[in-house]
């Protein structure tokens, strides 16, 4: 494992190969979306996918690594924005009204 | 900004809302795909989706969020298995014949 | 071609396979998902997709196909759902505030 | 009901509004992906989603949409499509080989 942070080697990696060129915001979206659908195809027949774990979780992996690349492309830091939306998401969902339901917070 | 991880926050959070018990893995790959795709609705008319960026950076987050959800759920920590996928797309896209090229590896 | 209608001839596929099983609208709603992410990678890098249009017509086919089981499924007729959905969606688009504009109908 | 096809249907509701601009092959099919996942969203947490029929039908609906809208981009029929991939998947999936099970053909 490298000293280097996550989006430096994200970085390194795509100026080496010249993608950067690519990876617009809306290209970057649209590769999530795929990405997230191959990651769905394990559960595709079946809620369990035991047999495929290491593919399972390169898929995963996969998703996750636009995800970074998007969020340099929009000079924001991945760890920092889920912890901002996370404050939003629990005042819409006091734990009192939402404890042990899954109901979205607009119908609580 | 919080000293606790972000894997940590998140449990947290899922645990005083006894919410586990819904985060099974595949319920977790069908919300990444559900949040990717209102990421990608900020361009679905529009290459561009200047007009709402603090929208769309909480998309992002969202999907970030359940993928990092999944990570715990599946035991793996997600910054260590993006590294571990990017050596592997390192020897698939070797820079000297995929340098300013977009084409998948398997028509190189 | 056939003079069974599309719904009959994927009837009978289904059957002589048994897989109605397999058919449950949450497996055929994942399944809409991720075909319909297989005919967006076609457009993964590039808003044209000229090179491979039958491996994007079939990948449309294949999206249509799980919406029609869904919608045999449900017990509806695709066509018939399809224009009652756009009497709907006439009303919420009025030619005169609609008209040259992709403006959701909520900002119209 | 009409006696216009859904086509001529579809056709008329997006000249009214000057649509067919916005209607290109890419955003059609970001479109499809946007809609497939509002489905699916129904059955984000549980695998039954009995109490939303209607709002199904009608996400079924619009997928069914763009659906029929990219295919007469396209030029193609979507009918006529659905029954020559369905003959592509017969050979792919040999009821001998394929009866009760979900194994995918490359792994039959």
């Amino acid at each position: 494992m490298s000293d280097l942070s996550v989006r430096d080697e994200l970085r390194a990696f795509v100026n080496e190969r010249d993608w950067a060129q690519f990876h617009t915001p809306e290209n970057l979206a649209k590769s999530i979306s795929i990405e997230a659908a191959e990651l769905l195809e394990h559960f595709q027949w079946d809620a369990s996918a035991s047999e495929s774990e290491q593919e399972l979780i390169e898929e995963l992996a996969d998703v996750l690594t636009y995800a970074y690349l998007l969020a340099d492309r929009l000079g924001v830091d991945p760890e920092q924005i889920m912890l901002e939306k996370l404050e939003k998401t629990k005042s819409k969902y006091p734990t009192e009204r939402s404890r042990g339901r899954s109901t979205k917070y607009d119908r609580l």
